[in-house]
C-alpha cells in the first residue's frame, strides 16, 4: 500500500461493533483506514477488506490526520488517548470521539486535548450499527466549526444525517444523553411488556405489530408535548395525568399478580401521583418534567 | 327524532375525552346515539350534534341495542352497570366496556354479564382521542366471536383497524396492559429527558426532532426483540448489555448533577446489572425480560 496519496485516511480506535461498523463504513467509502483495538483479534474481516491494523494506539493515530474513537465510555477513551506517546503522536491532528459518555466527561476531554495541542471534536452515534453508512445513520457533532468543516468530507462516509450542534463541546453529549434517555426507558418498557404478555399468553411476536403501532403514535405526542414543555402548558384536555395514572396501577397490578417486578412503572405512577397531589391532576402526564427538577 | 326506524343506534356512556370522542365518531358516521355521563353537562357540543341525553345510566342502555362504555376504570364501570335497574334494562342487550383495566377485572366483568343475561365484549382503544373515526384508530376486542360480528358494523363507525383477539373475554386487556407499559415507560423516558436537556440549556422543541428519530428505530428494533425473545436467544452481537448499562449510568450521573430524579433509569441500570452479574453481559439488553419474571 502506498503511503503517498490523494486519498483521504483515517484511523479508528475501538473494535466493539460499533467501530466495526465504522471503519467498515470508510472503507467501503474507500478511505484508507488503519484500526486498532485493546484487545487484538478483532480486526480479522476489516484487515480482510484492506483495513491497516497497527500494533498500537500510537502507531495508530500516527497513520491519518483523523482519528475516530469509538469505545465504551470516557474512563476508555481516556485509557487509550492519555498516555504519553498517543498524546505525542497527536499533536496537531484531529480526534473525533464518538464514544457515549456526559457533556462534563467532553468538556473535560476537550480541556486536555487543548493542552496537548490535539484539535478536538466531540460526537454521538444515535442509530444502531447496521445503520452507519447508509440513509439512516444519525450522527451528532459538537466544537468548532471550522474543525467539523475540514472533516465532513471523511466523516460523510458514515452516512445520513450529520448535525453540527454548535461550538459548546458538551452540546453533542447532552443530545446523547436526553436521547439515550428515551430510547433505553422505551426498550425497558417494551422488554417489560414482553415479559407481561408471556406471563398472558401472549408471544412476543404476537404482541410485535401492536408494540410497532403503539411506536408509530410517538412523533406526533413528541412534537406536542414539546409544544407543551417549552409553553409550560402541560395540557391534559385530551388525557388527563389521573387517567394516565390509573392505567399505569393497571400495569402494576398486573404485573405483579403474575410475580414480575414493576419497579419502573410503580416509580413512574408515583410521579403521576405526586402531581395530582400537588393539585395538577386535570393536566396532562408531561407535567411530570417540573417535579422531577423540582428544588 | 323518530323512535322506529331502520338507522343502527348506540349507547355511549362516560363522556370524558375518550367517550366523547367516541360518541362523535357514531354521530359522524350517521349513527343514532344515546348519552350519559355521571357528571352533568359534559354533553352540550354532542346533543348539539343531535346525540339523545338520558337523564339516567339505566335510560340511556334502554335506547340502543348495544352500549359502549368507556370510563376511567373497571371501579368506574362497576359503579355504572352494577345497578339493579341497569343490570335489568341491559337484560338480552349488548354491552363494549373500552375502560381500561386489567386482564382479572374484564373476566370478572364478564362473569357478572353472564349471571345477568347481558351479551358481554371488552375492548381497548389503542390509539389517542384524535384518532378515532379515522383511519389511525386501533381497537382491540375479545369475547364472543358471534357478538363481536354481530356489531362490527357499528362499530366500525369508530374507524381505523379493529381488531378481534379471540373469545377469551380476558386478551384485549391482556394487550392493553402490555401497549400501555411501552406507551407510558417510553413517555416517562421522553419527559424525563426533556428534563434533563432544559437542564443542559437545550429545549423540548430542539430536542423533538431528533427524539422522533429515536421512536422511528423502534419499529425494527421491536421486531428484533420480539424474535429473539420468543427464541430466547437475547443476542448482544450488536450491541452488548455492558454497553447498554455504561450509557444508562451516563443518564442517571448526568441527571443528578443537575439535581433531576433519575429513578426510573437507576432502575432500568439496576436490571441491566443485575443481568450482567448473572453472567450474561455478552447478551441484549431485553436478557431483562426473563430476570424479571424470575422466581
Ligand atoms: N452498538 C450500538 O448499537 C451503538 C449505537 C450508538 C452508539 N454506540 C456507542 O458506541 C460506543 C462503542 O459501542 P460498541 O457497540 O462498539 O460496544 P461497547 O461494548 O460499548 O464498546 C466496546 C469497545 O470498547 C473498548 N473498551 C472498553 N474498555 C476499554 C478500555 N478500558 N480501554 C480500551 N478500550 C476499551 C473495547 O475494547 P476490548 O475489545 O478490548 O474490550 C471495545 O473496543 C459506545 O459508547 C456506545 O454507547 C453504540
Ligand atoms: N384519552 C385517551 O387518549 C385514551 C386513549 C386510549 C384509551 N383511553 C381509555 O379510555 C377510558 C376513558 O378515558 P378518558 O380519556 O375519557 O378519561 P378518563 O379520565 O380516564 O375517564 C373519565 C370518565 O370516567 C368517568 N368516571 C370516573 N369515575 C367514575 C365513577 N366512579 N362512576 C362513573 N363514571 C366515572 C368520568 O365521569 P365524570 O365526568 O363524572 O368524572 C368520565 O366520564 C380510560 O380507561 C382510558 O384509559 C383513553
Amino acid at each position: 500500500m502506498s503511503t503517498h496519496t490523494d486519498q483521504p485516511s483515517v484511523t479508528v480506535l475501538g473494535l466493539g461493533p460499533m467501530g466495526r461498523a465504522l471503519a467498515g463504513a470508510f472503507l467501503d467509502a474507500g478511505v484508507r483506514t488503519t484500526v486498532w483495538n485493546r484487545t487484538p483479534g478483532r480486526d480479522a474481516e476489516l484487515t480482510a477488506r484492506g483495513a491497516a491494523s497497527a500494533a498500537s494506539p500510537e502507531e495508530a493515530v500516527a497513520a491519518a490526520p483523523l482519528t475516530v474513537v469509538c469505545v465504551v465510555n470516557y474512563d476508555a477513551s481516556d485509557a487509550v488517548l492519555r498516555q504519553e506517546a498517543v498524546a505525542a503522536a497527536l499533536k496537531g491532528r484531529t480526534v473525533v470521539n464518538l464514544s457515549a459518555d456526559t457533556p462534563g466527561r467532553a468538556r473535560d476531554t476537550a480541556e486536555w486535548a487543548g493542552r496537548h495541542g490535539v484539535r478536538y471534536l466531540d460526537g454521538a452515534i444515535m442509530t444502531p450499527t447496521p445503520a452507519i453508512g447508509t440513509d439512516d445513520a444519525v450522527l451528532l457533532l459538537s466544537g468548532p466549526e471550522e474543525l467539523y468543516r475540514e472533516h465532513r468530507p471523511v466523516l460523510a462516509a458514515l452516512g445520513g444525517s450529520h448535525t453540527h450542534l454548535g461550538e459548546e463541546i458538551g452540546r453533542a453529549a447532552a443530545y446523547d444523553i436526553a436521547l439515550l434517555d428515551v430510547f433505553w426507558t422505551a426498550m425497558a418498557g417494551y422488554t417489560h411488556a414482553l415479559a407481561v404478555a408471556r406471563a398472558e399468553g401472549v408471544t412476543a411476536t404476537e404482541l410485535a405489530p401492536f408494540a410497532q403501532g403503539i411506536a408509530a403514535i410517538l412523533p406526533p405526542l413528541f412534537t406536542e408535548f414539546a409544544a407543551d414543555t417549552d409553553a409550560g402548558t402541560y395540557s391534559g384536555e385530551l388525557n388527563p395525568i389521573t387517567s394516565a395514572a390509573s392505567t399505569m396501577a393497571h400495569v402494576v397490578h398486573a404485573s405483579e399478580a403474575h410475580g414480575i417486578d414493576a419497579s419502573v412503572m410503580r416509580v413512574i405512577e408515583g410521579q403521576a401521583r405526586r402531581v395530582i397531589a400537588l393539585g395538577h391532576g386535570t393536566d396532562g402526564f408531561t407535567r411530570v418534567a417540573e417535579v422531577l427538577a423540582r428544588r
